[in-house]
């Protein structure tokens, strides 16, 4: 059970963790804090969280839990604002996309990593943003990733499994690298391949038309570009290396299956094809 | 009222046609042609065709009304073992994905373009194939673009646009060329984008890790990389040069991207991002 949840940024994940608790009956006070007083309000009316501050060292003052679900850029400043505010014992997690980059934040902010600090990143998303898209059984059957260090206390990973497996999401660990390389080909690479896909078409000289046209092949494609640009821009930064090691991959194969285009070899355009084909039905779940 | 309907490849797009034209109840019979009698038997098990022929002269004998519904480089080959064969009065369609190439087929089977055959797509697809993915409902509220030549007969056209329209869709006319730069654009570059995804994702040394961890933008970029690799294979050669300037401006863009990234160009990346997002909320419709 925990006691008081401090969210901080409460949005798509943020106000989505909140219902998920309220609703599991395993939180009994959540304060939310962000720096707009107006999205606080919309989610006090919603009944997403119990009350609001403006003030970082205020919202975690009596908090046994914090949750981090600010965009990657907004972390540090964050972390140095509640680190000497934090109360005996809380356990603090974020959300973030890239962990490399939160892990780093956390060192800045508090001279080493503290033990009590659990890196976490829930593998859920909505192309929609803000409070108003979030949704109680969001995280239900979808993967957490924990980071964990060789310094953080096992009793704070076990708080936060159980805070994320209250909500129905499965719980699993993975390393710092790993995830960001992970996440990279799975998520970063997807979004950033759609933004292209977007920009190409609009560019056209005839760009009504080319979207009056546009079947469920190109909405489902470009879907992710309809995502947080604040949010994917800090993505962006803070798994850069990653990323580039991601893109440069794609760009090889988009070359080479746009030279068997242009030599139009049938044969290992079929086998490319099939190739892809089985592996994504192999691996992939439609739904 | 159709009398005869003989189409050719009762696979989705095929099958599909006869489902909705049944329930409308605006077509006698239904016969399928196609290479594979176990295909067309299972076509017959199911209902979606009356009876069915492995020779396309005599699928075609009787038949007011003919659909090609095969890969495009099986379209010139049809054509000429069906040209000297068509009933007096018939009306001959396609639905290939690129107009040119069937175009260009035609006028080699027949010497010029007969003034009944009307060019035609059906904008509707599922990543599934095959009869048994066959929907009656496939249609309803798609667009179904014609591309009629100057010497196509109007009453031609007029048959086909009822036919299609019996089945919900819409139809409307475009020029061939360009149907074939609007589609490149829409709907060949995801496609060739999404099976570049997979292959980028298959090649990382944990593969099994990154499907195991791949979110809700993984599935829906790569969604029509489990299209029919025989179709798509045939798409790339037979829409080669659109595809190819198609490729080309999204290798720009995502070069663009990737160089933002490199420099950490924050500004440039937000601005990128939400222009995209922009776009795509505007013009296309999320379901």
């Amino acid at each position: 059970m925990i006691k008081k949840l401090a969210i901080f940024g409460v949005g798509l994940i943020g106000g989505s963790l909140a219902k998920a608790l309220r609703l599991a009956g395993v939180c009994e006070t959540i304060v939310g804090c962000s720096r707009s007083e107006e999205h606080l309000k919309r989610a006090v009316e919603l009944g997403v969280i119990d009350e609001y501050t403006l003030d970082p060292a205020t919202a975690v003052g009596d908090a046994d839990m914090v949750l981090l679900s600010v965009p990657l850029g907004a972390m540090r400043p964050l972390l140095e604002k509640i680190a000497d505010h934090l109360a005996e014992g809380a356990v603090v997690t974020d959300a973030g996309s890239s962990k490399a980059s939160v892990v780093a934040a956390a060192k800045l902010a508090f001279g080493e990593v503290p033990d009590f600090f659990v890196p976490g990143h829930p593998i859920a998303g909505r192309e929609k943003s803000g409070v108003e898209a979030a949704l109680a059984d969001l995280f239900v059957d979808h993967k957490v990733i924990l980071t964990p260090l060789p310094n953080t206390s096992p009793s704070a990973v076990e708080r936060v499994t159980k805070m994320w497996e209250a909500t129905g999401a499965k719980v699993q660990t993975l390393g710092v690298e790993q995830h960001d390389k992970v996440l990279a080909a799975t998520s970063h690479l997807p979004h950033v391949v759609a933004y292209s896909l977007v920009e190409t078409v609009s560019e056209t000289d005839c760009v009504d038309q080319i979207f009056e046209y546009a079947a469920g092949g190109f909405r489902d494609s470009s879907r992710v570009a309809s995502s947080d640009p604040v949010m994917w821009r800090d993505v962006c930064l803070e798994n850069r290396e990653a990323i580039l090691d991601s893109i440069t991959e794609f760009q090889a194969n988009l070359g080479d299956l746009k030279s068997l285009i242009e030599t139009s070899d049938a044969d290992a355009l079929l086998e490319l094809f099939a190739h892809a084909k089985k592996v994504r039905d192999q691996h992939v779940t439609n739904s």
